[in-house]
């Protein structure tokens, strides 16, 4: 499959873990970043969707580790917007090292928009459900 | 499915995000916790494994996110382990609010032993695979 | 100096980073838990200036790290506040490993009541002020 | 004083807390990014250190909020090194929102080189040293 956004970073010393490693839960942290930063590219991004009263919630994520990242290891995370379907939407990501190029994890969430108000479902607004359709045609 | 350890937790403000909620890569660090506690009862635990040489990896994780949890809040993550094959073992985690009962998440990560020198596979220790089927069984 | 308050943690594996240490960020985090557990024994405590619409921002800390804590070890912190004037208080705090009683570290933090509305400045509750110099006294 | 060195960042949303402001753990994680990354124009910079054995640890750490920063605010961290004695050294830091260029906090930390091994004093590098009195100079 393809990815048509991407966005670099490179491994804090505070996101090690005592294996030497970055830790597990950083991933999430990562993906997220790839996530605002997909979003970015249309209408006010993130900050918009919030700026409106809506808030993206994550209900389910997953991380495969394929191989330990280090501190300053540079790392790209490749990100992908689909199966949007009423206030739910998916986010698929790959991350490599930029040094060598290898696969160091990959992994998948899944959102549902809410009213910030009340939480309950909503639907991703037309505006941005267009703008990722055309991204990713 | 039985669970038949748990440990608890209060919701750290440090927490939080600006959703006013925990933020989704928290729930990675609770499993964690669940999981050391959990292998604390046998001979040295999660300190002792690595005593003897031995890193368990984080290779996989999964969380589904049912409610959202705030500030304070008071949750029970129940945990157990199983799938010990060669190397590789695998716990399952379910997290409920004190206050009320209501599951807020589940998940499951799987893990894989390594020589803490190499970062080559090493079976899990007999001592700890015998000690995991005595408190599963 | 005199410690009323104390309240114990656990170094979480998360907490730790390359060096094997807990990180030097994760202090503030414990700073603010045994703030927290602290107020918690006022009134609503913290949720409770929170839910009366008042937010205690941090606005200065400073910590000194006297020895390396590790991954799984028990530490019991123990904390002061002072210094209410008008919209402001200070806390103090040390650190001691529960293992030998060691001193790990120690540090302060000094925190302004705002309008949650507006951020503008605002009086420490007659409630809280008196509850703390009880509590001190 | 001056700051010949700078590096940018943006507020990650889970750097969030539930006040909607960056939490202030935080500003440690971003005195240390500035830290590396001042470290890293010199001969293999702060990974370079630990290749050769030698750990520096943050012994004092202190931080004044002065405004509130939020999720997706870009920021210019200043820092500057000094007071290089034996084994120890001192970072100060200032950090400006780019938008604006409002002061939102300013602080330092201090240091000690020692050896990875024992974790013994260790006087800094004679190549860093140099390297820092003629970035400074």
């Amino acid at each position: 499959v393809d990815f048509r956004f991407s966005t670099g970073l490179k491994v804090r010393f505070a996101e090690t873990d005592a294996q030497g490693v970055a830790h597990n839960a950083v991933y999430l942290v990562w993906f997220e970043i790839a996530r605002i930063d997909y979003l970015a590219r249309f209408r006010g991004g993130y900050p918009g969707l919030r700026a409106e009263g809506i808030e993206a919630l994550t209900i389910e994520s997953h991380v495969r580790y394929l191989t330990p990242v280090r501190f300053d290891d540079r790392l790209t995370i490749r990100a992908r917007c689909g199966e949007l379907r009423g206030a739910r939407f998916r986010f698929d990501y790959v991350i490599d090292r930029d040094d060598g190029g290898e696969r160091v994890a990959d992994g998948w969430t899944r959102h549902a928009c809410v009213d910030g108000r009340n939480y309950r479902p909503i639907r991703v607004p037309v505006w941005l459900a267009e703008a990722i359709a055309t991204a990713e045609a």
